[in-house]
């Protein structure tokens, strides 16, 4: 309450409220990613962690800076027991590089730049924790910022040997994750690529890719197993650029959990915590690859027929604005919507990289507020929007330039797709289980009922109008695309 | 996916879908306290887990028996850290009495029937993980259930002890938790409070009060310190059963931390685990106290003028039906609801235990689906009902008796008294943090987006009509009642 009294005394610091914590902490997410610099949140206890932990386990996944701020019961009063007193480092822990109780008044100055560095320097989650009598008692000092570094270059030698391994001409993929996906590193990856004959990957679910016409694009590995298996066979060497080794978003009954080819060999150019960019520059100019001219692409022009994922695909394409933002949580709905993409106005593809459903409303609306003057489109499956719904006030409340599209199929599609591909056979109940449509849900109504504008698609002309529409007005917008 | 597709198999299990995790948790809390038996969650991963956790924590400070079964990875994919990949032991177990990964198929069977037997056994939460290979292997076995002992008796010598505490004649208070909340345990603390002169008292916060005309009343002790420390004040006696030392909800600037007065003595007639119910009638026995007639009551009748806390109360109390159940999740509009409706017809009263807010509306839900013959009436504070608005849909989904009222303040009225609590002195940004008046929230649309239809009431005669006609129908009803 302190910190929060405070907040008028101290300028500078831009205050937005949410009416959930999973949207506080996935805003912050995506605050972080437009802008690489992190968001505070500001929590309350241990459940008031727990309510956000799911975008900041999404968060942690990305590698975004954030810091979370999280009050508590008085030093003094711990030991009582009184009702909201839970184990905060306990839950916070999972999911942050640092985290610290502050102990003293005279110290929680240099705890909130220890938090800020840390963030920063890790590109990570750092969580204070702030216990009530530490706030309001006296002698406290304001910290000056703590020093940053950037990340560490890659030694010369490691770069000379992925050369060589390059050289072979043998089978090879990039496997490209996190700054590695700007436009410039694509640019280098791409003089390698053409040099070398390596192919290029990025994973399934990325911080952000900065992609369109005139940018090197990147595929995505496929989420699923077979055709994740299918994208990697043949290969000999599989180069890790900032990324993870390749596994299974989950097990499946007789498939591999690693997807690399047997007999492959696995490198490391980078880990993520290095200077992927400057990596993928240093590999570059070592193998003396010349720059590579983007491909020209026709823009895309808005399609007609059955609503499918390709065809929503390609009229997104065609109204993408310049310097758009897309966030994708379109899970089962959404398999083209990458791919088919490509050639839209240059823009940033943002995506829920850790599988915690619920990232996309958030991540739009954090992004909008590090980014007023770009237009943010939320490709969202209704099922997900479900989890975090109450992120549409808040983009209200701010006026936040996002395009909400719903993708209503009144179903948990992906789990019916889990479910086939586990072999398990299912009945009723179990179907049941998977069912969004009974009753059904009124998005229009949802979005009115938090302050948001809404209109229903039913076709791909209808869908396309009310894209346009909503790329010219200030503040959000929500289209139902009623997918048959 | 095999445990969901095995549902249509094992007949047995009511399945009932919620859009998000903290539904179910909450939900399953709601069921555990008008039954006593343990409702089962079916939670996925990490993230899936932590969304439910709040109201975890709720059904923890609730001692309600509960079984949390979480799909996880396969045992030999977790080290892979793929993206779902999270500590959910460790996230668990703050809220658990019992958290288990299963090990072997095997053994699988066994492990469910571990989880069940603690669930009951301590009154508290089990978790069991069960990753993917554990349920598609072969071999496993049914367990059959493991006994489950009822919970200790008090030592008669302890009784004895109490007894003699009491007939000193000094100052004494009893405070009542858990099981001894029901009718025929409060009617037993009623004979002992008038042999003795004891007075008796809830904590603030409680799993569910068997109370209305025709019962024995208790008071709560209030949430604000400064009226709870004189509610205690001149006692010097303070008897716990079942309940934990008073302590603040928080700790404030120069005021205590525990509420007793200074020079009082704690005594334990019964702990949260042991036999209350026994304990208070052994109790009386021991005190040959013999049995005290409830105070007659008339029936209260719906009242008039402006929407007040003490005028809402009265006209809920005229509409309460026979065997009705109260969810109070009124926070600060809702201090006069509790006293107000003593006189209503006879009716259960179900708290937010742990402070976690969004309790309201996932209790309600699952109260009804423990108690599809009774009316639920849902008091719920408008930012608290923003927290778990999707339990809804399962609302109207399951065609569940709940009638929600919604106290729309439109902002944080709670934050403002806590602010002023801790002698913060607020401006302009720390005002609007509890503002939720911009842009104002349409119930009606959203409770209408959800399936369940709605109204809203401007004034008491408005409420007191809506309360009526929701008590005759089949299904869900929101009301939302405009607070000035």
């Amino acid at each position: 309450m302190h910190f929060v009294a405070a907040l008028d005394r101290v300028p500078g610091i831009r205050c937005v409220l949410a009416l959930f914590e999973g949207v506080a902490t996935g805003a912050a997410d995506g605050y972080a990613r437009l802008t690489g610099r992190p968001a505070a949140t500001l929590l309350h206890c241990g459940p008031g962690l727990a309510n956000g932990l799911a975008n900041l386990h999404n968060a942690q996944r990305a590698c975004v800076p954030l810091v979370n701020i999280i009050g508590d019961q008085a030093t003094y009063h711990r030991g009582f027991d009184a009702p909201l007193t839970s184990d905060i480092e306990g839950w916070a822990r999972p999911v942050s590089a640092w985290t610290r109780t502050a102990r003293s008044t005279e110290s929680v100055g240099l705890d909130a730049a220890a938090a800020v560095q840390s963030a920063r320097a890790n590109r990570g989650i750092a969580t204070l924790i702030l216990p009530s009598d530490i706030s309001w008692s006296q002698g406290g000092v304001s910290a000056t910022p703590l020093p940053v570094f950037p990340p560490s270059p890659v030694a010369p030698a490691n770069v000379a040997k992925i050369a060589h391994v390059l050289r072979t001409g043998e089978p090879a993929i990039l496997m490209i994750a996190g700054a590695g996906l700007e436009a410039n590193a694509l640019a280098d990856a791409h003089r390698i690529a053409s040099a070398t004959g390596a192919k290029l990957f990025a994973p399934s679910f990325n911080r952000l890719i900065q992609r369109g016409r005139g940018r090197h694009p990147i595929a995505l590995l496929p989420y699923r197993i077979d055709q994740a298996v299918a994208a990697l066979a043949g290969t000999r060497h599989l180069i890790l650029v900032g990324a993870q080794e390749p596994a299974g978003f989950f097990a499946y009954p007789d498939k591999p959990s690693l997807l690399k080819p047997n007999g492959s060999i696995v490198h490391v150019l980078a880990r993520p915590e290095e200077d992927v960019v400057g990596a993928l520059a240093a590999l570059a100019e070592e193998l003396v690859a010349p720059p590579v001219p983007v491909l020209p692409a026709k823009r895309p022009e808005p399609t007609h027929g059955p609503v499918t994922s390709i065809t929503v695909a390609q009229t997104v394409a065609a109204l993408i604005p310049e310097n758009g933002v897309i966030v994708d949580e379109g899970i089962s709905f959404g398999f083209a919507f990458y791919p088919g993409t490509n050639d839209a106005a240059p823009h940033d593809w943002l995506q829920v990289t850790g599988g915690a459903i619920g990232g996309g409303l958030p991540l739009a609306t954090g992004a909008a507020v590090a980014a007023p003057g770009r237009r943010i489109i939320n490709l969202e499956g209704d099922g997900s929007a479900l989890y975090t719904i109450q992120a549409l006030w808040t983009q209200a409340r701010e006026r936040l330039n996002v395009t909400t599209v719903i993708l209503s199929n009144r179903k948990y599609a992906i789990l019916e797709l889990e479910l086939a591909s586990v072999g398990a056979n299912p009945g009723r109940t179990a179907l049941d289980l998977f069912d969004l449509g009974n009753p059904e849900l009124d998005w229009i109504r949802l979005a009115e009922g938090m302050g948001v504008e809404g209109a229903r698609a039913e076709t791909l002309e209808g869908l396309a109008d009310l894209l346009a529409v909503s790329n010219q007005r200030q503040g959000p917008f929500l289209i139902e695309l009623v997918i048959p």
